[in-house]
C-alpha cells in the first residue's frame, strides 16, 4: 500500500487519474490531492470518501511514495524536483523532463523495461505519441520503421477541462444564437480546424509536431527514426485520431500488420471496410484501447503502409498510461 | 449571350452555381433550372426574376448552349450524353466522365488549355483535387512533384445540402438534448470523424482517395505521379482542408515555394506562424481563393515539402470552377 499524491487533481487528467485508479483498484493507503491555490479547498469524492484538495507546496510531499503529476511544464519544473528530493517517485505527464537522458519516457506496452533506470522521475509521453506508438511498436519490431508521415486530428480535451468547456460553449452559442469568443484556443474551434497546437519552432513545425519525432526516437530506442507531423485541433471532445504512413526497412503487408496487431497489448483492431468498420473518436472514447484500422499498402511508395488510429486522449493518452507506470513501481 | 441550363439546380452546388454566375455577371439569355421530379415546381429567384424549376428530361436540352451539371454520377451518365446529342456543351461536376480520355478534366488555373479538346463534355474535378492542385501547380512547374501524401479534413457540404443539414441537426440535438439518428452519413458526424468518403476499392483506398491520384495524373499530365491519400469527413460546414507532403524532383525551399505561391492565380498565401496566420476552414469559406500556409521543409525526407491548404468546397471546389470553365466556352 502506497501513499499517493495527485498533483493537478482538479484538472481533466488529474480527475481521470483518480477514476482510473479506482477502476484498476490501485492500492492506496493515503491519498493527497494537490492543486493550484485557485482550486484548493474543493471536495473530491473517491472510493466513497471525501477528500479536500490542498494547495501544492513542497512540504506536502513529505512521506509520499508516488506522485502522479498532471500540471503544466512550468509548474512541474518547480514542484517535481521538490517531490523527488523528499523521496517520492514522480510519474510526470508534462513535457518538462521527457527528453532528459536521465528520465525514462515510458509507454508500458512499448518500453516498460525502461522504468528500471529511473532516478525519481518517469515521464509520461505526449498523448499523440502514446496513441501512435502503442500501435506502431509491434509493426516496428517486425519491419523496422524508418520514416513516419503523420497528420493528427486532435480533440479539445488535449487543452484540458477548459478546452472541453469551450467547444461545448461555442456549440451552444451556435444553436442558441449567442455570441461567444474564444479563450482557451486562439480561434473558434466549433466547426473549425486549427492547424497549430503549442508554439512554433524555428523549423516551421510546432512543439507538438516535433514531440512525435523526439519522443518516438527515445521510446523506440531508434535515434535515426524520422517523423514529419502535422498537428491539427478538431471539434471533437476526447479522442485523437491520426493518419499515419509508415516507411519500413522490411516489407510489411496489410495482412501481416493485421496479424501482428490483432494480438498486440493495448490495441483493438477494427479493420473491416465492407461493414464500415474503422476507428472513430466517438467510439474510442472512455476506454483504454487504441483502435487501428484502414490498414493498406501505400500506393505511392515501396515498403510503405498506411493506417488510421483513434484513442482516448484523456485516458490512454494521459491518465491511464501514468497509472500503468505507477503500478509497475509498486 | 447563351442559353444556359443548370442540371441539379436545387442542390447545394446548383444553387451556388447560380450565385457565382450572378456575382461574375455570366452572360445568359435564357436560363433553365432542372432537377429531379421531387424538386420540380420550386421557385428560385435569380437576378431579380422568378424561375420555376422543371423536371430534367432529354427534351429540356433542345436549344440549350451550355449545361452546368451538378447531379450524381448515375444521373449524369444518363442525362449528360442526351444534352450533348442535342448540341449542348456540358460542364459536369460528377465523377462519371472525369477519367474518359475524350473528356478534358479542367481546373482553369492549372490546365485551361485542355478545354479546347472537348467533344461536348468537360469534367469538373473532385473538390479535394481542385483544392490541392490550384496550390500544387506552380510548385510542380518549378520542382516537378513525384509523390504526394495527403490527409484530408473534409467538410459536410461535400455530401450536399443534406450533409449540411445533418451536422446542424445533430449539433442542435446535442445542445437541446434531443435524439438524432444519422441518415446522410453512416455514423454521427457532430463531434466525430468518419474515415470513409465514398465506397472502398479493392486496394483498401476509397474511391474518394483514389480520385486524388487519378485526377491529378490527368490534370497535370503526369502519368507517373503517385498520390497516397486518406480522406476523412470532419464536423465542419463548407471548407475542406488538406495536410500535404510533396516529394519533388528538384529541391524546393519554403522560401521559394512562398515566392511561387504569393503571385499564383487562385491562391492566397497565409503563412505567418508568428502571428498565428494559417489557413482555416472558418475563414476560407464563402470565397474562391485556396488558402495555403504552414509551408516547411519536411524533416523526414530529402526534397520534400509540407504544407496545409483550405478552400471552400462548394465554391472553388465545385460551383466556381464549373462557372469558370463555362466562361471559357463563351
Amino acid at each position: 500500500m502506497s501513499r499517493v499524491a495527485i498533483l493537478g487533481a482538479t484538472g481533466a487528467v488529474g480527475l481521470e487519474m483518480l477514476k482510473v485508479m479506482e477502476e484498476r483498484k490501485f492500492p492506496v493507503s493515503d491519498l493527497l490531492l494537490l492543486s493550484s491555490p485557485r482550486n484548493a479547498g474543493r471536495a473530491i469524492y473517491w472510493r466513497g470518501m471525501e477528500y479536500r484538495v490542498q494547495e501544492a507546496t513542497p512540504e506536502n510531499f513529505a512521506g509520499v511514495d508516488i506522485v502522479l503529476s498532471a500540471v503544466s511544464s512550468e509548474v512541474a519544473k518547480v514542484l517535481v524536483p521538490q517531490a523527488v528530493a523528499q523521496g517520492a517517485v514522480v510519474v510526470d505527464n508534462s513535457s518538462a523532463f521527457r527528453l532528459d537522458p536521465q528520465v525514462p519516457l515510458v509507454i508500458p506496452e512499448v518500453n516498460l523495461q525502461d522504468v528500471a533506470m529511473h532516478r525519481g522521475i518517469i515521464a509520461n509521453p505526449n498523448c499523440s505519441t502514446i496513441i501512435a506508438l502503442v500501435v506502431i511498436k509491434p509493426l516496428h519490431d517486425y519491419a523496422c520503421v524508418r520514416r513516419m508521415v503523420v497528420s493528427t486530428y486532435q480533440a479539445v480535451s488535449g487543452a484540458g477541462a477548459g478546452g472541453l468547456a469551450e467547444l461545448e460553449e461555442q456549440v451552444r452559442g451556435h444553436v442558441l444564437g449567442q455570441e461567444t469568443s474564444p479563450e482557451v484556443f486562439s480561434y473558434p474551434i466549433a466547426f473549425n480546424l486549427i492547424p497549430q497546437i503549442d508554439a512554433f519552432t524555428p523549423n516551421g513545425y510546432t512543439n507538438e509536431e516535433m514531440k512525435m519525432q523526439n519522443e518516438a526516437q527515445k521510446i523506440l530506442h531508434s535515434p535515426d527514426l524520422r517523423v514529419s507531423c502535422t498537428c491539427v485541433r478538431v471539434p471533437v471532445f476526447r479522442s485523437h485520431c491520426e493518419a499515419i504512413t509508415l516507411e519500413t526497412e522490411r516489407r510489411l503487408s496489410p495482412e501481416k500488420a493485421r496479424e501482428l496487431l490483432a494480438g498486440a497489448p493495448g490495441v483493438q483492431l477494427i479493420d473491416d471496410p465492407a461493414s464500415r468498420g474503422y476507428p472513430m473518436p466517438l467510439y474510442s472514447s472512455h476506454q483504454d484501447l487504441i483502435q487501428v484500422g484502414r490498414i493498406r499498402t501505400d500506393i505511392s511508395a515501396e515498403n510503405s503502409l498506411v493506417l488510421w488510429v483513434a484513442g482516448d486522449q484523456v485516458r490512454k493518452g494521459a491518465a491511464t498510461n501514468a497509472v500503468q507506470i505507477a503500478e509497475r513501481l509498486l
